[in-house]
């Protein structure tokens, strides 16, 4: 049977060349697939001829911005999913989906390999292939990068002798990735520890440092998910969009991080996630308001590890999907209303209301009014430390 | 045997007029203690004067705040201790530390008792009472606001029936407890979840709006412990009043939550915590370079229960105990320099350094010298997804 | 309005002389409700009458063996729920049902106060008690034991001062709870916890060394719960029952405890279980095949907490949902085959079968037949352990 | 410089053909090094002359029992360390000291790498090569069976194409590795997991069916570890191995396990570990009487976590270490005596006492004496259900 890859097709220099380096390779045909995930840049149709022009012998662009937020960014905020506590797993829950559509475009088009450009060192290679075997383990694994070494360097030599026209843009030192959600950068300058970010680094985020006036939002949740910004209606990309242009204008979502791959390395990254960071700000603040408190506190290592699962490329994996039924049963009354004030570089909740609420204005307050009964509370103490009070007692006698 | 009540005493009109009440509910004595914790505000002699001015046989003042900074601060730090991600225990590290010096100043003054002013419905009565139990079970407990009611309408219907000279300043309408770590607001106005915070309640920090121009610093750790600022040797204490300050001016560290009490409810609290909101970003970043990616994970779920432990009043606890072995076994590389930018309410890292660090240039970087094997990451990939592809491929076929 | 008190009714004496004794204390009726959880005995119609002879104005008996089965045992069961690794949770899974039906019977018939028997030392007033504040706030609680100090001392006294006749059995040394699902002994010489407990306890269990001859069994899941025995469909009361039967036989599911208290005190425990022990450790064994590795090992910590909740109270709380969640999403495939040898006090899992089986003999075997890729290993290893490698290497170099 | 290969050395065929296979591959030396663990079986001085016979340079046989029993063993049973709840380790933690002697070795020897005869499809290789690399990555590592497609068929090849004088003995059906902490046996007709284990193949226990008379014994515990047995002090290579040979009378500590290999598959597992059992049963009961409910509560998912990085051969890294010394913090007190009855597959616990004891009879009792304050009681179950009660008032309310 002739081999039909299916290529993650970015519309760059490397995977161009390689539509006819993998035709090669395998003796067979190459199958183009392009995903709008709303990371702006190039016209998509242009990015279709592209790899047809280059020999593939089909080439599909498929809009999946809403399927990406609506199914892939809305998780990510109602499991506050922030790896290491920062980072909201941009690029992490983007090959999945990518993995989805690829995984139908082979089924559509007789496909017997996939294949995409990562690096063996990266985490990318381990999210696209365990996606991959997860959904569709008949499908061969092609990794050019990883596999052949292909690189820049040989794509341009490998264009030059077989005569494919290239344009040669000027290389960025960097490696960037980005979609919606958010906007990954490394190598370059930063691989040394102790270098800061250049402001030219950055392009969904303003200067935290221009002194923009601030600007006052609010938040509508329903279940966890955002449906309303300054009370109009929004759908979960609008969300993310609205609050990318808020929140980047005032230099929200800067990350800087020094970041665990599961590779086992240790790498320098840079992201900016405005929209990302700010509705996970306002999540939480929701939370804070209408989630129980044991719930809430159990819910914080339930969120270490949906991180964990998703960063190594387990989105489709039995645990993570386990670990989304206890979210989304969490989730049934995260509905209300946070006030945010977005200003240099940070998003600060001030405001919260919600019929959903588990605050008692009667059991909290000091004034009249206060049911809260105090006689309870000298029972309560007692047994709450009873059990250390013992231990206590044994280890100054067991001395 | 004659009541000798040890009464933790905060110099206000509350416990002041609290001696004679408790000498005549118990028919005993008053022995005053009161803490420096770096609190501020009034001279402690006249704190002390006071106490004695009231009726108490004893008064003592003790300057606790390299003890606190060194033994409660510090263990924070290293803990990245944050109670709901946020809050740093400011209160809560405080009260086992008081209740060390009360149950010093029992066994000093013989004490038959031990008393404190707070009420049923909040935490600080758990945190002083389990204390108590936990290192003096001996000792019996009167909790006057909560065990008498005691307010402060009471305590000055006392005085005026008892001849009892009081100055009776305008009474703040929110209820403020602080120290060196920081400063927590409730009551009031604040008790509306939808009403923002206004300026004058803040006393640690400049509104992040003014517009102070930014401020680099290089924090240094040693073992998990801030050791130097700009090269300068600092002790604890030092760290944090210095970062204070230096936070303070540019507005971090205020937080605005609705926190879950540990007696069941919810409430608004204000904090302002520059210094330790800035050295526990310090030292995140810090571990993120110097802690191996496992322990790393996994010791952010011991920090959740650390800080609940903490939040609930257990800090003389076993479990508490166990997890701090955890965190200083973890904490024996944390060592370097962090560099920081502090500006509009955000401190924003952007350079780590240290001879511990697990961060291989060799084995990140994409330039020449890349050491890292990538033919390895294909074996690898397949066997960290076997078992998820061996289920998923299962739960297709048990359909 | 007049008191109705709706009251958990066992039949024994003290409950019996409670019904004449809170229509006292509350100048108020009493409404008797019991429950058949299986716990033999007495006719359950002797109960309600005996009820109804004490003064009851309204004396109900249910039938919730099957409901108990079905609702509580089960899903104890597909959460291996054993609070301290042992016990069944047997006493603290039937107390929400009783809850459930005391309001239910509340609402039916008016009631504005419920009541139970239990001491103010144990776990199952807060079992009863926060169920009832969780599922009917507006209901109060009377617990004469704990807040009457009501003891069978005082219930005679109090009978004969009212000419109420009663029988005097001779009261048992022990407190014994019992239903299907199994069987608790505690107090009397027991309290000395370096004494055996005797032969004369045990009602649910054979002595394990009768030497009664082996008893082969297989278990059939679906989705988790038993539907079948040795080939005949059986309904999870028919499981327990006959697992209870035949585990019994052989002096299965009999543990001797120091337990935990959740008033924070350590207690001894006595218990019997045959038909729960035997259920979960075939459950055990049907997910060692049918769920995947990942899964398996987080659901272990699920299952920790599940059983705290459960031994906690806390059966209706937001947490123990969310929880059930994940569990229920976890037992998806858990169907299939469990073979046991029932014998002299252990259940042996020897055998297991299922089409939804995640073990794969051709990546198993070291026959021919092999498909696993043992290259892969290679890069696999490398990169599992590597950033271990590079922090021991850090600690040796930093000493 | 000549290759050097430092072996880990069974004495059986595989590696001893290995020996000057591994000389030709590698064009230099083999240095063999076989450890006692106390497997039995053959007298380790002919082992050590078989490797010289057979081509190496140096052969080393090191007596590791005690070291074995004290460094390893002991730490399993502080930890409670099951694997599944259920494998207490038995060669996962014999793999890292095998590394540490072979580490020594290669620095004593001059060796440039090191060899171990594991497939590429178990643990053993990872738990080898982790150590390895944590501990020598300067070594090289060579796995022929699985780098070379080493097998017995390929070793008698070898050894009659090159003259090598070797002894056919008849190969076991079986993989079988054993030391005093345990055996396991896999593969032959246990591959199909409906397949009982037959009689044959056990060697440390007897049939439990036989019917022994039961065993009665006492364990003393001090600081979590057996130093007694029946009053008589204890080494704890000599608590194992006579608890290996009572328990192994009794049959106990016999498992039949679906276990999940680190590599991702499912692998059925037999296994015989009388004496561990019988220990981590006895030290369970130990804690129970010892450890504060929430140290024990949290202690249990530590113990999850500890046997999963042991498991997966990662007995050298940072968290393990960690871990380590929240076990160690938690076992101060864990000091006094067990009882137990050994018969029939079972060891059960009917007895214990402890000057560490935190049980309090005159807490726990029902009979006069009691020191318990019920009226405490009913404060705490309020404020204990506070949360849950809010929760499930506004579940009802904004439905």
């Amino acid at each position: 049977m002739t081999a039909r890859v299916v290529l993650a097709y970015s519309g760059g220099l490397d995977t161009t060349v390689a539509i006819p380096y993998l035709a090669k390779m395998t003796g067979g045909e190459v199958v183009a697939v392009s995903l709008d995930l709303g990371q702006g840049g190039e016209d998509m149709e242009s990015v279709r001829q592209r790899a047809l022009d280059a020999g593939a012998v089909e080439s599909v662009v498929i809009d999946a911005k809403d399927e990406f937020a609506t199914d892939y960014c809305m998780p990510t905020i109602r499991a506050n999913g922030l790896y290491q506590g920062e980072y909201p797993l941009v690029s992490a829950i983007s090959r999945p989906l990518i993995v989805k559509h690829l995984v139908e475009a082979a089924k559509e088009f007789n496909g017997t390999h996939v294949s995409h450009g990562c690096t063996g060192k990266g985490n990318d290679q381990v999210r696209f292939e365990t996606g991959f075997t997860d959904l569709a383990p008949e499908l061969d694994i092609i990794a050019p990068a990883r596999d052949y070494a292909w690189t820049r360097d040989k794509a341009i030599a490998f264009a030059e002798e077989n005569d494919i026209p290239i344009e040669q843009s000027k290389k960025s030192p960097f490696s960037i990735d980005q979609n919606v959600f958010g906007r990954a950068i490394e190598t370059g300058f930063l691989e040394d520890l102790w270098n800061a970010p250049t402001k030219d680094l950055y392009a969904y985020t303003e200067d935290p440092a221009i002194g923009n006036a601030p600007d006052e939002v609010i938040i509508s949740f329903e279940g966890g998910t955002p449906v309303a910004i300054d009370g109009r209606k929004v759908t979960p990309l609008e969300a993310i969009e609205e609050m990318n242009r808020r929140a980047g204008a005032q230099g929200i979502g800067r990350l800087d991080m020094v970041e665990d791959r599961l590779v086992g390395i240790k790498s320098r990254e840079i992201y900016e996630a405005p929209g990302a960071i700010a509705l996970i700000t306002a999540h939480q603040a929701m939370e804070a308001v209408t989630i129980e408190r044991e719930l809430a506190r159990y819910k914080r290592t339930i969120e270490v590890e949906w991180a964990s699962q998703v960063y190594d490329g387990l989105w489709y994996s039995p645990l993570k999907r386990s670990l989304d039924a206890f979210i989304d049963e969490s989730q049934q009354h995260v509905t209300g209303d946070v006030r945010m004030v977005l200003h240099a570089g940070k998003a600060t909740v001030n405001g919260r209301r919600s019929n959903h609420s588990l605050y008692d204005f009667n059991l909290a307050t000091y004034d009249t009014g206060d049911t809260f009964d105090q006689t309870m509370a000298k029972g309560f103490v007692q047994l709450h430390g009873l059990s250390s009070k013992i231990a206590n007692k044994r280890d100054r006698e067991a001395q």
